[in-house]
């Protein structure tokens, strides 16, 4: 079996393809299978950019990129406008633009590596992975849940070791929360799938009663690849101020390493 | 005293100020009174792209920016290119580039808001601030060290409760620290001084013995507009993997209101 035709045995493979248009130029189909409660997954539009920007870099790995939501996304056409910034000889920097209907929708530059390059480097640890049951012995925070418009959550696998307060119509009134996560069709997790995933964690302002958020900007660490297998994620909301209010993620992988780090700067849908 | 003279007795509104050459293109002075020990700060940098994104952003307050730091930058000429990337009704977002010599420097991203609409909102903060003696029961933790070529010490007032480790050549081997923050000419501190300051609080990992990084990129959340006198900072590195690492930096201000928070994405110089 080809490479192509393997990948495209998974979805995330097939709704994030881009093909070339023009110099730079991409097209790309905003699919109905990756919404959360507001339509396409932020993380979802990250991943077709950084599919089209991986044809344009000159390494590898995507490290760090930042991301802002100017637009709704819609399911359909999408257009993806790349530019390389810089190429380097350690790192190079792309800027990718969606459009859709002459509206863009996000901005996303992105650092491009060979993270092998960087292995033999200083280590030094200070985090912990969440520390939960074996996911086996660990609930599933939606299955109580109405999906409504949410197909997410039947393209990522979440586990928590008790129904969140936000599951069961108890906010805790603590913004933070520990899950494992992965895709559902077991495709490896790349560094562009935890892109998505670190998106598709629910957020810890549920556990304030806040039903969501709007996401102004991202901001993407990816430090490794993970291992194959269920992941573990951590969030937290330190600082709400006027209805504004960060968002931090971790995920770690099942050897115990840090493989990627985000935080958002977000507004409460209730402060709108 | 008209307020532009009365701005220009300040040496950050002098050297950061921008002037328009063309439509969204501006011109800017690079000094060489900002440099940390590796040539001007990259908060510098940022402060004159803020400067003329404010003149063509339509709200007052930068609220988020992510900087890609491509080349560094240098003490003379430099032009600003901007782009109004996106007006809306509650936000609007730019983007700039610094270039000298036809190199792109710098890029940032940066959404504006005015934060005076969101003072309604609801808030709730699990951080807290930095727990320091008064400033004037503190000590310089520069003091002791040759100033160099930073000559951002000049410029911004650290105090700290005791000597840190680095400053006495026995790294502590905890990456965090906790520092008193100003401008050393008692300009009040704006947004725009604050993303600078973010930048001038010294890196976590020389606790860690390591002597600097070269910054990828640097995310600003701007929280609210800061009381007078002096700022609380806050540093942390918690995974340094292969020589890459975080450092997030958290100002707070004399009432205990958080006012800036930062992360970047760095690479040891001993890993390069």
């Amino acid at each position: 079996m080809s490479e192509a035709s393997a990948l495209n045995n998974h979805l995330f493979d097939a709704d994030t393809a881009v093909t070339a248009a023009a110099d730079g130029v991409f097209c790309a189909s905003i699919s109905d299978r990756w919404h959360g409660l507001g339509g396409p997954l932020g993380g979802y539009l990250i991943a077709i950019c950084l599919r089209a920007l991986a044809e344009v870099a000159p390494a590898p790995h995507p490290i760090v990129l930042s991301a802002f939501f100017l637009r709704p996304g819609e399911v359909g056409a999408a257009e993806v406008r790349t530019e390389l910034v810089r190429a380097g000889r350690r790192t190079s920097t792309g800027q990718a633009s969606l459009i859709q209907d002459d509206r863009e929708r996000v901005r996303i530059l992105a650092t491009f590596t060979d993270l092998n390059r960087w292995s033999s480097g200083r280590t030094a640890v200070l985090g912990r992975p969440p520390n939960l049951p074996d996911p086996e012995r660990c609930v599933d925070p939606l299955a109580d849940l109405p999906s409504g418009p949410a197909t997410i959550a039947q393209r990522v696998a979440l586990r928590t070791a008790e129904p969140p307060g936000w599951s069961r119509g108890k906010p805790s009134g603590q913004p933070a929360g520990e899950f494992w996560i992965r895709l559902t069709d077991d495709r490896a997790c790349d560094l562009t799938a935890l892109a998505l995933l670190l998106d598709a964690v629910p957020l810890a302002v549920l556990e304030l009663g806040e039903l969501g958020s709007t996401t102004l900007e991202l901001t993407v660490h990816l430090r490794g690849l993970p291992a194959d297998g269920w992941l573990l994620a951590r969030n937290q909301t330190r600082h709400l101020i006027g209805g504004v209010h960060e968002e931090d993620v971790e995920i770690w992988d099942s050897r115990g390493a840090l493989v990627a780090e985000s935080r958002q700067l977000a507004i409460l849908a209730s402060a709108r």
